[in-house]
């Protein structure tokens, strides 16, 4: 019999050749001059040894932990009756890792691809070019969903078991959190040593051939931005899916799966919405790149709501359900747009940022990060009523539970066409890079401008995305909430069942209840606020102690290069050099913050028990989305003033504003692209260790030994 | 009979007469030359002219505020069978807003006459400037601590109800957040600007005498500082022992008054304690006044301990409350040497943002940046834990209720010794005009050395006090927290007896418990989240419009005064000017970001109902604490850093690092001397009005009218 559920491989599988297939268009384009090729490759060879490098290190990490995980969990093997289950999670775990990596690399190979080709194509217009640049985001946003469900589904048919599937989600978002941190690292600590002795302490454009750091900056593109978003979709769109099914099962009745196909079901509709997105979106000979994204995005969601629609009716599902995504979808765009507000052209805060810069970088700062401040009203807003109108329009297909169904079906909408999201989001770093390309190959002021207003189209795009990241991940962690709740209600009861604790349903109900004004919750809450901060800091601290290293050598080799600096014909700086240092700084890096990201969060669990633990989580949610909306819009404003400032306001560039304004730019360099978008990542794979300890920190832990 | 609750009044009643006797010692010592009374006579003059003109305005205000108050509180007065009720609440709020306001007063008095002393002091050695700089301070302290508990004692005297105690407790947290938003944002426009174009575009010193903007900038910092903290640490104060208060009420049996009275009794030892530390607190002929100020806090600790475990023991208090008042005795230190960790000299933090700033401003705000938001995790784990321990000692005393008056046992025993923090703090911007004055009046090298001294301990003392304020305010709104529950518990309670509504105990209590999964808290929780994030936007942005208008007129009278750049002789900046542009754009910015901040808490009420309320109050806690760390710690990180390298590391002075540790400086103003410390202020006044508004937002809100 065809089950619903596997509109979910079929889509999957679809979605991975319409992204083959956007790999041969772009594969049949002319890669340019040979000096492009040069450069092209460069950045090739530099991404390549980085993510050869990092995955070598998460190889032994991942190994290690997968191996840990099959001897506790779901329960210690010498306990469970079923260790098979013991190995299927650690395989899960495994297969979820190697996905991630995988979706990682395919991301990385086609953007180094794309990059030059775009930059030849600028040559013959915009609508030439446009189309590369977006169809190379496509086969990175194509391929990553499609790897994604495709994997859910396999785990899903092969084990029958949602909470295999959290294993696997595990695995995609623990490697996606050590990659993002690593490729955070890397790329602004090379962003920032370009900016700041080339633009400056030496007055040389961005991108500029003779500076030491430029191909590190093009490598830490790809590394960090191409694979990093990328990664952060995935795994909120992964844990979104398995939040609901996981919250199907506990309140379907035993064999039937409809709550837990639906998820699924959407999910694949959202792939085949995303598809023909993708190869609808197009700009005629005069178009506007940004509208060209906009209108694609616009198109998606409805196509979506109307599939979807037409599958409930047809499949009989709640209508509510089918509200629930619409409501997360429509948050999303809103969200979206806000973010955009922020950080856009003609809008308030930018004008009175690039104003503020008259007066110097302090008084640019303090506006930027006043504004970053106000922003993130409108999305914690926009996911509260997400969520509220979410719960009480499930609420009456059966109590509190459909209800928090309802708000991960939110989420689940609000990812459905993620896939369109990442491809407008790869199309970013990859017209970056082919600026970059065709300023080091001196393709010639035209060339320029027309890749300096695809990249702008690409910065108002990511201003979108990145917004729509953080509530995608808002309402999915509050899904992950949830999920825990109810792990620990499963445990609970079953503890009461075998009859090694005696407690009533009403009592169960209060424990979990995750009241506020109880104090093992009010501890977790404290220390989980205290979390993103702490792992924000241990990155961008890591980038600072890496930029400076770099930012030495590209001083010496400024020094010691005879010519280098005058731009003497055939003297060319030792690139390589600066991509290592970037390399082994980031590799050094990542690994702290991460390891702590997981280790305080299973320290809590079995020191304070459940209550703490869930209280850690809300906190770390809480605090995660203010500091994520606050340095991803803070950062992304003070780039654009800058790049305002740099159409010739206030006295252009080389003007005292610009240099303030630069300095901004450089101070959000790592809030945007490091510590900001690692933070959602950062926060569901707390939620997800969460809710698969859940089990055993009921169990074992500290406090409820001690007898509290 | 004698109530042991009277040591509260006679306590107060002594506080201020030891402040007059020190107001006399200080009247007594010689002003010095002409040159310094000319100085500090503008000073003082700008000062009074602020708070005369911002307590005209507010004066409305509040008179429109208490009147409304009066109108509808405790319940609508065309309801209340006992209107004099009313009348009451709005006179102890009309009360509470007066002595905040006096108490404001007579800081700035003290401060603008103990200035000019202290510096004419330093000519005759540190040992004899000490004295006149901390004991200036303590007038402050010791009188704003016996007017507060004066001002607690005269209402419980009159109305016998702890309730009116909450109005006017209302009134001064309400009057504080005006003045230390109006006082911060003057200062601060003050600071940066005389920095701006004093200190980066003409390279003359600070205080400079030339600088239009040197005697705002004074004016600011006893405005600002003196009146700010002050009004921080005291109605933090206020408000912890009429949360404790309205807590012992809830669980005492009719008319048994002991767990009303233990909170005054132990703020009355308290004020003892402080007034013996303020006495006996010198240094030697070699001393340190870092060491002295530290000592004194010590002394003052223990002997509070003494005194309260006699008192304890003699009135037959039960031990476990004092045992949580020393908990939190103890976090509050530990929390506050934290605070001095990340800004200290020889620490890692200020080495590392000293060094970084040789690579430009860029890395220092980076790295500055990131420690601050590293510093948050101590001081919420501390707050956090101290909360746990105190619900567990108190706990057995009679369960939840005990145990919520325990964690409010806490917060008076942190705020016990404010008295001596005050005076401490206030010492701070007392010896910053002192330098000031000297660099102005030409005291001389030996003289500028000395006050640089004491200022460096001030700073320190400053770093410590902030963490306290903090911690402080943590426990205190979690107090309030379980106040605003007690009086929803009780509202109810009443509707129940009344019939107009049907619950059973049990779902009472699950509807005050304030469960995270349930919706209406979430999203009052999101929204709570993100305004601490808006009121300091509006602050900052604030500052950064008045900064601007004050840059233009310091930059005018630099270009159109013949003679003023060189420092020609009888040639004067226009003066009142600046300070005339700080007050104006101050009393512009005030009212708006404190009204949003009132309108806001009373609009989620209104709407979302209590447990809405709850939600956005938990949230307002949780972020409030989050920002306001983060944004005192940095800021205090980049002054110190900044000094260090003034001691000539790195380049010292006038060096590239200088010049970038200048700009960490200025941006970190608005956060530690705007934003961050009043955001305390504004969770107590949202705390305030949640418990004032409880019993009415039980009855009246929209989501409950429409049936959710």
């Amino acid at each position: 019999m065809f089950e619903p559920w596997l509109i979910a491989p079929i889509a999957s599988i679809i979605s991975i050749l319409a992204g083959l297939y956007f790999y041969y268009y772009i594969d049949k384009q002319d890669s340019g001059t040979d000096k492009m090729k040069e450069i092209a490759d460069a950045i090739k060879e530099g991404s390549k040894t980085f993510l050869k490098r990092e995955y070598s290190i998460l190889a032994v990490f991942v190994a290690v932990v997968g191996t840990l995980l099959g001897i506790i969990l779901p329960e210690p093997i010498w306990l469970n009756a079923n260790p098979i289950e013991n190995i299927s999670l650690s395989l899960a775990y495994f297969f979820g890792a190697v996905f991630s990596a995988l979706a990682g690399y395919v991301g990385m190979d086609i953007a180094t691809k794309a990059n030059t080709k775009t930059a030849f194509a600028a040559k013959k217009g915009l609508n030439k070019a446009f189309p590369i640049g977006f169809r190379g985001g496509a086969v990175m946003g194509l391929t990553v969903v499609g790897f994604s469900l495709l994997g859910v589904s396999i785990v899903y048919f092969l084990t029958g078991d949602a909470k295999m599937v959290l294993g696997f989600s595990f695995g995609a978002s623990a490697l996606a959190l050590f990659a993002k941190a690593g490729g955070g690292i890397f790329t602004k600590t090379a962003d920032i040593s370009a900016d700041l002795v080339g633009k400056i302490e030496l007055g040389i454009p961005e991108d500029d051939p003779r500076n030491p750091a430029v191909i590190a900056d093009n490598v830490g593109d790809n590394v960090g931005d191409v694979a990093g978003m990328g990664a952060d979709l995935a795994d909120s769109y992964i844990a979104s899916i398995v939040a609901v099914m996981l919250l199907g099962t506990a309140i379907s009745p035993l064999g039937e799966t409809m709550l837990i196909q639906i998820p699924l079901v959407f999910s694949g509709l959202g792939i085949f919405a995303s598809i023909i997105g993708a190869f609808t979106l197009r700009i005629g000979e005069n178009g506007n790149p940004g509208k060209a994204l906009n209108l694609g995005t616009y198109l998606t969601t409805i196509i979506f709501g109307i599939f979807t629609f037409l599958a409930s009716y047809y499949l009989e599902f709640p209508l509510e359900l089918w509200g629930a995504a619409i409501v997360g979808l429509s948050a999303g765009i809103i969200i979206g747009f806000t973010s955009d507000y922020f950080t856009s052209e003609g809008k308030t805060p930018l004008i009175k940022t690039a104003e503020a810069s008259k007066t110097g970088s302090a008084t640019n700062i303090i506006t930027g990060f006043s504004y970053g401040l106000q922003s993130v009203f409108p999305p914690l807003l926009g996911i509260g009523i997400a969520a509220v109108v979410a719960y009480y329009l499930c609420y009456p297909l059966g109590g509190q539970g459909y209800a928090f169904y309802g708000i991960g079906m939110a989420a689940i909408g609000m990812l459905s066409i993620v896939g369109l999201i990442i491809s407008s989001d790869a199309y970013g770093p990859i017209v970056d890079n082919a600026r970059g390309i065709a300023e080091q190959a001196g393709l010639g002021d035209e060339v320029i401008r027309i890749t300096d207003e695809l990249d702008a189209a690409g910065n108002t795009a990511k201003a979108i995305t990145k917004g729509f990241a953080i509530g995608a991940a808002g309402l999915t962690v509050i899904a992950l909430l949830a999920t825990f709740q109810a792990e620990v209600t499963l445990a609970l009861g079953n503890l009461v069942a075998n009859g090694s604790m005696t407690l009533t349903t009403a009592e169960i109900e209060s424990l979990v209840s995750l009241s506020l004004l109880e104090p093992k919750v009010l501890l977790g809450t404290f220390i989980g606020i205290a979390m993103p901060a702490l792992f924000s800091s241990m990155l961008m601290l890591g980038v600072g102690r890496n930029a400076e290293r770099m930012i030495k050598e590209v001083r010496r080799q400024f020094k010691e290069i005879p010519g280098l600096k005058e731009g003497k014909e055939g003297v060319k700086p030792d690139y390589t050099r600066c991509v290592d240092i970037a390399t082994t700084g980031a590799l050094r890096e990542l690994l702290p913050a991460s390891t702590v990201t997981i280790g305080v969060t299973l320290a809590v669990g079995f020191i304070g028990g459940f209550q703490a633990l869930g209280g850690f989580l809300a906190g770390s949610i809480f605090s995660g989305l203010l500091l994520a909306l606050l340095m991803s819009n803070a950062g992304g404003l003070w780039d654009n003033a800058k790049k305002y400032i740099e159409t010739g306001v206030h006295g252009g560039k080389g003007s005292d504003a610009h240099k303030a304004a630069v300095v901004g730019d450089t101070v959000g360099d790592p809030f945007k692209d490091t510590a900001g978008p690692s933070i959602n990542t950062m926060i569901t794979v707390m939620s997800l260790v969460a809710s698969l300890f859940a089990a055993l920190v009921v169990q074992y832990n500290l406090l409820g030994i001690l007898g509290f």
